[in-house]
């Protein structure tokens, strides 16, 4: 008997929980910047045998955003700090292709892999919030499709970086005094249309040899550079369909740039508010409503749809608005569901309120089971980014009450089988572009 | 009876050792990419009670550098991750004022010093190494007293984004729904010469308000900014009155900017060679002499005096060579020490080989001791910066050693009285600027 395909997991840890009421919770803790709590929700996303746990990111806030993202511990640095109390789970975090510099990224992913002994993942964004250029002494956000032109030359620089040794570089040789086979370090000489690149990294080449990529196109640009370098793709989807055709659509393009489309993962997020019984869940989501500050629901939402909302009626059906030049995923996700359930602003920043446009998920562990298996087994998902309501109980009745379920029924690992998130995710490590060919042009020559 | 003055010491973390042979003495491990060393490290010196531990950086690299910087783990995600397994040691790491930007630097410093209560400090470096223009872009690197200005800008514009939020923001109150007051976060609007910063930063106000700021100036430039902005100054060294007439330079700078000269602690870097006898510390300064690789030698010479040698001849005197614009502290006292010594080039490349120009102490635990206390009562040091020539053995033996004999002599700590590392170094944390104010103009209004 073969084993079935294993479903992945990714716990986003949004530090007061993804319910903008979620902190008012009953036991709930807050929030971005409690390394105490967010290390014991690391320790119980490992517990639960997650393939990895994702920080999301902004650089910029205001005093009314979500209050998971207003006040935040940077993602890098908490990253590294996460690896020196987890073993085994996968460390992604999000960081901007638009407002950093490849030498300097390349190095904190590279210096993250190597102290995780190999877990690290990258979020590549180019920027869901304008606000962020004028952080960075820069007279606008880049328009859309530059900026993901930029992330594509980015991705391609941070590479070769990663490459500049070769495997083995180190031979520290006491008695000979050679410390390092110089002609395994090589220069990367880039210069393209963004960016000029020298090299090489001073650093050995990461344990995966890149970090796992993940990103979350839904624009065709997006898309594009997903299906070229995503190997895990972040999505936002309420209706199975839809996601089915969105998966499809990614691993066709992945294999158009020669890809299998095993190694491009879709995982869709979800929001699981779990009771005993269905009743009880209902009623904690209408709970968390009530708790819900309507005026920071409606600044999510008017990010999520990238326009200003502050002067449209709320009574009267979600408007006509031009495309969204930043979540385009979610934008597009909320604009048909308020189609399809002809919802009024009000009840659409009511939905957003609660899972910011992501699959919401209410009812008893069986029913949350159900519903991820019956996406899984559909083709729309190869897991699921999951986004607990509040912290740390909800999460803790995920992994206590769900994931068991996921295990009885062969869908979910019982234990980590390998050490790297590579191996969590079945994904090989990339091998350096000269492992087969005949060196020539080294730094040993020139240095 | 008063207590006396006391010394302070930070442990300067060159993963392979400072002198370029000391990874191949017996026993040595090395290097800069190896986490389980590095957490060894940092443990030793809290339980030498050291102030902190520093990590120095460059954003380049060739085959031929220092054996401790050609690869190496990037500071600041590697800090982050010290934190987790360090209690009260401070923790600092150079970043460079050139190659980075202001809110990303803010962010990452700000979040290690939320992660370690308090314990970060950063090294305001305006970039030593002129070949890391070509990894970030740039056409050049900016010339010295340009770099100077970008940094002095750089630092006013992190202190305002570190300022965003008044302690006591987050209120959190589960009964009302206010998660943080408003009026308690402010946008820094800066608009300068260099930066376009409007803040706010998110993130609240670290724990010591900002990091300690250290910096090593050495150039006129170089001791103005110290003057203004440095709690810690590092420097190089050899002759105790020269020594002495940059401290109470610094400190007559430092003065002149309103401050305290207790407030600007200089830390000139010392190696320490030491052996039971006198004549055994020799012949480990001799082993080391005949491991050093000569080329690398040359090269971390070239870099101290920024010029290329390679043309010139290593048995004639030292040549006269115009002005550094890079490490001018180091090309400062390496230059005076030859023609005061009459040094051939071959001669000095073997100074720099051992100790990169700081101060060489050869000698038995009580030697050394004396040397450091000579300084200290001289006034010609507030401390040390410890650069152990290899790891881990001869750090220990400072450690096991040096340290008890000051500790006896009453010059230096027994324990940990404070928690972070301006409790350490008896400074205070900088207040608000708005602590003394009526308030004006905050986000409440706008946002
Ligand atoms: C699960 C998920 C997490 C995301 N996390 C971030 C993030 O941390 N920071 C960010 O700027 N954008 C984030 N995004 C937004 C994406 O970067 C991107 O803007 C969005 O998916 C729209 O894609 P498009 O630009 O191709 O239209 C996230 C999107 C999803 C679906
Ligand atoms: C102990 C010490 C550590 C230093 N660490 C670094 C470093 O990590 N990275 C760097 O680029 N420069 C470093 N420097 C060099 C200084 O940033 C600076 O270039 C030098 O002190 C000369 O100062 P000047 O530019 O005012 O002439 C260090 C200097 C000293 C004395």
């Amino acid at each position: 008997m073969s084993m079935p395909r294993q479903m992945h997991l990714g716990a986003f840890i949004l530090g007061a929980g993804h319910h903008i009421a979620g902190w008012r919770m009953p036991g709930a803790e807050a929030g971005s910047e409690n390394l105490d709590l967010i290390k014991r929700i690391a320790r119980t996303a490992e517990r639960g045998k997650f393939d990895l746990l994702f920080l999301a990111d902004a650089v910029n806030t205001r005093p009314d955003m979500h209050p998971s993202m207003v006040l935040r511990l940077e993602p890098l640095t908490l990253l590294a700090a996460l690896a020196m109390v987890t073993e085994r789970i996968g460390l992604a975090a999000t960081a901007s292709t638009t407002y950093t510099e490849p030498y300097n990224l390349a190095r904190y992913l590279g210096s993250i892999d190597h102290m995780s002994n190999g877990r690290c993942g990258w979020n590549i964004v180019t920027g869901a919030f304008a606000d962020a250029a004028a952080n960075f002494s820069r007279d606008r956000h880049p328009p859309h499709d530059e900026r993901y032109a930029i992330a594509a030359e980015f991705v391609e620089v941070a590479k070769g970086l990663w490459d500049s040794c070769e495997d083995g570089i180190l031979t520290m040789d006491k008695a000979s005094g050679q410390f390092l086979d110089a002609g395994k370090m090589h220069a990367l000489n880039h210069a393209g249309t963004y960016f000029k690149v020298k090299g090489p990294l001073n650093m050995s080449r990461p344990p995966q040899g890149y970090p796992v990529l993940i990103q979350a196109g839904a624009s065709d640009a997006g898309r594009d550079l997903a299906g070229r370098i995503a190997e895990i793709v972040y999505a936002v989807h309420q209706d199975i369909e839809v996601a089915r055709a969105f998966s499809s659509d990614l691993k066709r393009r992945a294999v158009g740039f020669g890809r299998s489309p095993d190694h491009i993962k879709i995982m869709p997020g979800i929001c699981a508010i779990i009771g005993g019984t269905e009743a009880e869940a209902k009623a904690k989501l209408a709970e968390l409503g009530e708790c819900a500050d309507p005026k920071v629901a409606l600044q999510v939402l008017a990010e999520r749809l990238g326009h200003d909302l502050t002067a449209f009626d709320l009574d009267a059906p979600v408007p006509d608005l031009p495309p969204s030049g930043v979540m385009r995923g979610h934008a597009e996700t909320l604009t048909a569901l308020a189609r399809k359930e002809n919802l009024t602003l009000r009840q659409l920043r009511n939905v957003v309120a609660a899972s910011m446009g992501h699959r919401l998920m209410v009812g008893t562990p069986e029913q949350i089971a159900d519903g991820l298996q019956e996406w899984f087994e559909a083709g729309a998902a190869d897991g699921f980014n999951v986004m607990p309501p509040w912290f740390p109980g909800a999460f803790d009745d995920f992994v206590d009450h769900v994931v068991p379920i996921l295990q009885k029924r062969g869908l979910f690992r019982q234990d980590y089988t390998g050490t790297t998130l590579r191996d969590h995710l079945g994904l090989p490590r990339p091998e350096h572009p000269l492992a087969h060919r005949v060196l020539v042009g080294s730094m040993a020559a020139s240095g």
